[in-house]
């Protein structure tokens, strides 16, 4: 039984589980640091471990281009290329297919509304990629080289790459699509979603890791006949998991809709994972209404802009940089028992981020991983319990 | 008796010691890991201590800047700062002054011919500093601001840092200084020596370490007479130490021949640092003539830039960015037992640094620093069986 639901907290969808891996067990609901290019950056392999990470994604897209999916499996797969020997997801390409083009058009991530500094439209934003029903041309961000991602030459990366939970390839819609573009996308995602499944069969076998899993990914924008009908035709396919994937609409609000949407037509015995999201109020809103597993990028590229996360600031973050914490002798978090917490100052931080010392990036993402592991685990002890996680007790 | 010879070998300077600090004691010949702006760059204090790292240098001049030496004393100086407990040194900004005026101007180093890129007679480079009797003006890289540095403020800056040990603004020259430049230098640097010592008095109990010592700069440049007569004068003032500093010529020979001149004139029991030098055949060749203690940036800014230091590459240098590392899966090196090589393949770093990966810099840096640790007890177990160390030993 690859995923098994432990506790459910009745009148809700929220749950405690654990997703067996060929690498490991994964306790849910559970975060999954972004590892792009095979490692979270800053960090490494023995630091993911001493802070209780529990599983990595890693990007089809950049692995493709550099070292390359031959060189990766050549080397052991993942598992042997990093190092990092615990369970592995990989992404399928799909929203950088989406954030070089439709997403760069208009300007926007996966929501219109909440990253501000993602949600201009870019006038000048010129589309990398042309997407046709064979698959996607991409631009290399390297060199300008044309790329051709299908959804079977997807899948055969991913097979090299060997992570032990992959994705098919899909189109990501932006907040700005109108309903009719947002419908033919989610139709070609679910024809191409067939094909992944397809050569998912066909391709067993190849690559390091025989025990892989394919999950679906549910698309439909923020319009709700849509999402659902996504979520009842990918659960027809018999996948073994689901990820929500594409645009969440235009504010939080909506977000928590889609997903309250998508996850009432999925199976309610098979692991959720919202895919790039990843606040600390995003998180428990999705676990409240069924998510499983997030992936977001927002905790270590946090740290690296200096906002360490904390449940005892406004919003949830210390941002270090300010000239306040130059004479602090406190840690970040006294409550914290991340290796920067135990033993560096606030002001050791506030010296380092503003000398640009290369030390500061791997502590203060040590930190920012090691509150994410936390919470997670409060999340699923909060949920072992009987209790539907509430962000009003934590914050006291 | 904070320095002890413990061995010599006869014929020869070279001797096996210890040197006693309130923070440690460190066997030597040692390596001085350089920690300009308070750590090693990428690294952290445990990595250090993990690495059997015996002692650190930090810069003067650019903790001065930031975060100021008053607000490093608040929290306890360099050792509660930084949280590396063990001894410390602090260079004078004697170096900045140097590498910001003349040095700037003449586009050169210490040596006028080991680093190429350092090398070269640079027609744009306009001095930032102004020297006079009294000390050194100069304009802050930060934001232009004028600076003044006088042999008293660089102790009392000292002070408050609290490193194991000081030692005062010297006059640096360049390789390109005729010799009355580099007399009328020298003396200069002889009557800042004294006015360094004489505040060094009136200032105990200053700072956070009482136990500080102040050391001797030798200066002279690369003629023999100039650093015989500086290195007596600077030894009969009875300082407990010494370090050898400015210009050491423009050639290795050159280099060779300013310590053999130096520590003819200096006291045997004492300890004797050569400022700024540090590859590996230098180590060697100085250690041969007398040389105890030696800092150099070079192993930290060669692990960054690619160059992983190994007995068993030519040149003791490995290119980990070389494409033909794309798919090696050996460690770096296989004799070493540092956490990169003992845990990741070139294939993984090689990929790490072609991808921009900041977690290459930690693991490379982690190589370098444990080779100069093993390289330095290697050195000592040769002294300490009585021999002579010679690389043609160590690199067959």
């Amino acid at each position: 039984m690859p995923f098994e639901v432990l506790k459910r907290i009745p009148g809700t969808e929220a749950r405690l589980g654990r997703l067996v891996t060929a690498h490991g067990v994964v306790e849910t609901p559970a975060f999954v640091a972004v590892a792009t290019r095979g490692m979270v950056k800053s960090v490494s392999a023995e630091d993911l471990e001493d802070l209780g990470v529990q599983i990595l994604i890693a990007n089809t897209y950049h692995l493709f281009l550099r070292p390359g999916a031959e060189v990766v499996a050549e080397l052991g797969g993942l598992h042997g290329f990093t190092s990092w020997r615990g369970p592995w997801m990989t992404d399928s390409g799909g929203f950088q297919v989406f954030s070089l083009g439709a997403g760069k058009v208009h300007g926007v991530g996966k929501i219109a509304s909440i990253f501000p500094g993602e949600a201009r439209p870019s006038p000048a934003g010129v589309s990398l990629v042309k997407l046709t029903e064979e698959g996607a041309w991409i631009r290399s961000i390297f060199d300008g080289a044309k790329l051709f991602f299908s959804p079977e030459e997807v899948i055969r990366v991913q097979r090299l790459l060997g992570a032990d939970v992959i994705l098919p390839l899909d189109e990501c819609t932006s907040p700005f699509h109108d309903e009719a573009y947002t419908r033919a996308a989610m139709e070609r995602t679910h024809r191409w979603a067939e094909r992944a499944l397809s050569v998912f069969e066909t391709t067993k076998g190849l690559g390091p890791n025989p025990a892989q899993e394919l999950w679906g990914i549910v698309q439909g924008g923020a319009y709700e006949g849509l999402r659902r009908a996504s979520a009842r035709t990918i659960a027809s396919l018999g996948f073994p998991g689901f990820a929500i994937g594409g645009s969440l609409g235009k504010s939080k609000e909506d977000m928590y809709k889609v997903v309250e949407w998508t996850v009432a037509e999925l199976p309610s015995d098979k692991p959720r994972h919202l895919l790039g999201i990843g606040t600390i109020e995003d998180i428990v809103e999705a676990v409240r209404r069924g998510v499983d597993l997030f992936d977001c990028a927002a905790p270590t590229r946090l740290a690296r802009n200096g906002a360490l996360l904390t449940l005892s600031a406004p919003g949830f973050k210390l941002n270090i940089d300010n000239a306040k914490f130059r004479r602090d002798k406190k840690p970040v978090d006294e409550n914290c028992d991340c290796p920067t917490c135990r033993r560096y100052s606030r002001a050791f931080l506030h010296h380092l981020l503003r000398a640009g010392e290369l030390s500061y990036f791997r502590l203060a993402t040590l930190h920012n991983l090691r509150f994410m592991v936390r919470f997670m685990a409060w999340i699923r002890g909060e949920l072992a319990q009987g209790r539907l996680p509430a962000l009003e007790k934590v914050a006291q």
